[in-house]
């Protein structure tokens, strides 16, 4: 439960707000790399934190991040000309750089020094492991680039996709967090996903729907242990990683899958992006996975056409199959295990009002994340120490599953299974 | 003309209002039997006086009303299965009876006493005359189920509709106590209509369109008549019930045809459900009627498919066919005397200003109803007086259309008309 | 750039507000003629400077514009019967002649004289010039009705159209004084469009983008020159005008196009029309030149099926083609004139913060326009003096384009160009 303020500290991230600020010292995932294809491709609109941007790659191929209006009369710099190393304004063709710097103004004359007066808002933008990264805060602060496993990987090894939602990120990350609905929301049909099968640990999951939580403070965020009954002699135990400000990684299901990852990243305070990314270090993912991937499978979904957000959304209930549910094919009668996650976080509002919750047990990972994110935001207000997560040695983390004897703990039996060897096999059970 | 704070007091209903907290002492009509029809059907959402909860009948035909989101994490039960006695969250798994008890808590250790502390809001629910009520008042203050004389009848001798209507609860009710429009705005389709066909009224409606009106407080709300001319000696009157806090009894034409009656809820502070109920207190409803309720005869109307929202709406203009206008088909181009009265009630805009109004002696009626609800209103929130209507005598009364000669009052003349005498025929010219 | 309050002052157009009375004083373009055809035809909706409106034309084919909404209780007059000589209510027979007098009140006594005290709120129509004029200021103040060319001319020898801006008028406005833009959003097809064919013109345009402005006070409005080099001895000259307070008149290119000019009329604070004119002083507009701007040649453009919104709006991008945007054949990859500027000033939200622009020298007629209007609703406010563009004297301009030597000034070179001289040639190069 939080305060009425607690909760506006949480979730809301314009300019300005503690948060807000926060979050602005990040590497912010941004677009796919298929949004920004080549060099002179079409300029795309992007919204961040509140922000209204636009973000292109100019003749040489180098990304830009601006302010979207032209600052002349504020037109949309969308509907503008890229080419010749610059998006030119549509309207009077005022012409900016990559780096915001008005490098032409036709409209004025030859002999006017007005263009070298105008910058427009401009944020670095840098692509690795399949997405467009941006940074939108003080230039000094500038972090290192992430290094979760996924980003260093080659590009056969991983699919990155995202999906509008439309709700806080706090909400969805939440979720996101939350290990324990595993056994309840998808119970019928994570054994059965292609990405998830051939696991033993389905087996304890139904088995075992009461999870014992142990959080633990990582380097760069969380170990949220959840420990379930294997027999007498044996628990077992998926970690998560929880890594500030906004990314999760998913306990495996069995070696031969790939790994599941997301990033919960703020559009304002009422809609997120959902990153999913699922990668495997050592070996390519088959055509069939993509496929399936594009289809909707794992933490995947099917769009609405020409746009990220999904086809089963919350204008028709997610698509919800009562019969299905009914015959246990889906616990909830939705189909897809991200559309499900989806569902329940759009479901409790926009923003939910968190001084009426009722906490438990299984929440642990919940309440502390939060306690970190709440935590330095105060601090960065306050100008206070570097955040959590800047490091990039805070990201060589692994999220496990792992069978354990009874008298071990997670930290000492899965320590080894917690860190990021890079291309070697991980542990999952 | 009403003051800008009496129309707030009028027309506000949520939680803690005054008017809100005045109707939340009557049994609310909320949803159609078909909606909830059978053991573990379907949770259904139900928005009533602000208020979001989620209705449900439980494995033992036991019908529950609930807040719609659960007390851990608010996630909308909407997605819940229903099963086994209860209602359980998709999320976590979270059940709750009835009555909101959480009876189970399968994220929570087996030893946790957590769930004994969960108890969500919960409102009873009823079924009578294929309507099922909810009362969400004081449960000490919990009045008998509502016994007007449709609600009593068996199944075949009426049907019940709802619609959504999107104005406030008082602006759709002031049309149907509203009983000089019908001259007007029904004037040319309604001698037509299958359910008001064969009566002499018509004759005298079209010729005095400007009844005089009589009305006088009834035990639980208002007897109001409006008299027209027949002839020299005789006077045509039609009286409509008016029934605290929000049903009204329509006027019949002839014998032979249903009688008719509307409860106005309100949703929210500008969106209601129209109840339209048509009756025959002595023989059923013939398969060639309901059909014809069903298309959208009478008081009822076609639905845009999958919902309770008519097919002819703002939207659309409420389908107004300028032709059938001009040639006298219909009075405002618009087929159907519900959409019409929808159409009118709606473009005065979704709460109108009662402080512009200009009233006539035709409106005594709707002074008279907002001062009783006004007067009740102020009484709960002072803590006065248990309001009108509450008992189940002041439901035992009777719409009437009679001729009555000229020296005869209608309190004295339609006496024995306006007495709900059960299976009894009723008085109608 | 303006102050938040100047820019609030010139956007916010409301009754009460400085600029709405302003506006009030002036004859308001409202209906294309064709939407009110003939007596007794279809009312229609209006909205203007906030207001919500019904216009009529009685069986007389006298013009009459209204509240929209019924003095008895409110409801819409857009359901009304129209015949006999009023606009009768729907809902209880009120009837309204052409100027707001209650005429027939059926559901009062015969004897009543309530009816001699209603009168709705009414404003004066006057059709001339293929459009329905409205006056919506003190009646004292009512001027006579404008005489700009296009107004004056017979039928054939115009063509008159008006579509939804989803933004403040005065940012639409702004578009049309603004002439530079001419060099680089029109860039690509102006050269191509039929109705701007075959000038020099469009040389002097693509070769020299930095016109040079010489903006002057005209009695009512502004001369807006732009000057462009032609060779050593010689300039171009595109002289627009603009009168008070929505007027524009666009330089020709050739005289054997039509001429064009523009209201740029305010719905409300965040909507306007734009109306478009094409005329021809000497000749009847041909049924080739009529064809091609109904489907959007020139400055007209194409519309939603029953509407007078742009079929390429901004839901759908103004159906950008980034093909076309890359072959040159657009700068914007938006095709049509007035579609592009209708992006390129709707992208710029639906008010623009001009706390945040950087004008420059060709930003000048904007500058002047925006004071003179800010002056003028000043005086208004302060009770102060009757305000420019209200003398038909003031209306008698042309816009024109001309080629004088270096050494002479417009307002001496194009003296007897920018004078309005019925039935006469422009001058056009």
């Amino acid at each position: 439960m939080l305060s009425r303020e607690e909760n506006a500290l949480l979730t809301e991230v314009g300019p300005g707000t503690p948060m807000g600020e926060l979050l602005r010292r990040y590497w912010i995932p941004t677009l796919l790399a298929e949004e920004l294809p080549g060099p002179d491709c079409d300029p795309v609109r992007v919204r961040l934190l509140h922000e209204r941007l636009i973000a292109f790659r100019d003749s040489r191929g180098r990304l830009g991040l601006l302010d979207e209006f032209c600052a002349h009369r504020a037109a949309s710099l969308f509907f503008g000309r890229n080419e010749e190393c610059g998006l030119r304004c549509a309207y009077h063709g005022w012409k900016y750089d990559v780096e915001g710097r008005c490098v032409d103004m036709p409209s004025e004359p030859e002999e006017s020094t007005f263009k070298d007066k105008i910058r427009l808002r401009a944020y670095p933008l840098e692509e690795r492991g399949g997405v467009i990264w941006a940074y939108l805060g003080p230039p000094p602060l500038r972090p290192p680039l992430p290094e979760l496993e996924w980003t260093l990987l080659p590009e056969r090894q991983r699919f990155v996709s995202k999906r509008l939602q439309e709700c806080s990120y706090a909400q969805a990350m939440e979720g996101g967090i939350d290990s324990s609905h595993v056994s309840t929301l998808h119970r019928f049909d994570i054994a059965n996903d292609p990405h998830f099968k051939g696991s033993r640990g389905h087996a304890y999951l139904k088995a075992d729907t009461r999870p014992k939580f142990e959080v633990v403070e990582s380097p760069g965020g969380l170990f949220i242990a959840a420990r379930r009954n294997v027999d007498a002699d044996a628990y077992y135990w998926r970690i998560t990683q929880w890594i500030m400000p906004w990314y999760t990684l998913i306990p495996p299901f069995a070696a031969h899958n790939p790994l599941g990852g997301h990033a919960w990243v703020p559009i304002d305070d009422e809609t997120c992006w959902a990153w999913s990314i699922s990668f495997h270090p050592t070996r390519e993912l088959s055509d069939d996975e993509v496929a399936g991937m594009r289809a909707g499978d794992g933490i995947h979904v099917e769009y609405e056409p020409g746009t990220y957000r999904p086809r089963a959304n919350a204008d028709n209930d997610y698509l919800i199959d009562r019969d299905a549910q009914r015959r246990r094919e889906t616990f909830s009668g939705i189909r897809g295990i991200a559309i499900q996650d989806a569902a329940v976080q759009e479901s409790m509002g926009r923003v939910v009002d968190r001084t009426k919750e009722r906490l438990g047990t299984s929440d642990a990972g919940i309440i502390m994340a939060r306690h970190r994110l709440l935590q330095a935001a105060r601090a960065v207000r306050d100008g206070g120490t570097r955040p959590a997560g800047l490091d990039v040695g805070s990201h060589r983390v692994r999220a496990a599953s792992v069978i354990l004897p009874r008298g071990v703990s997670f930290q000492v039996g899965a320590c080894e299974a917690m860190e990021l060897r890079p291309e070697t096999e991980f542990a999952a059970v």
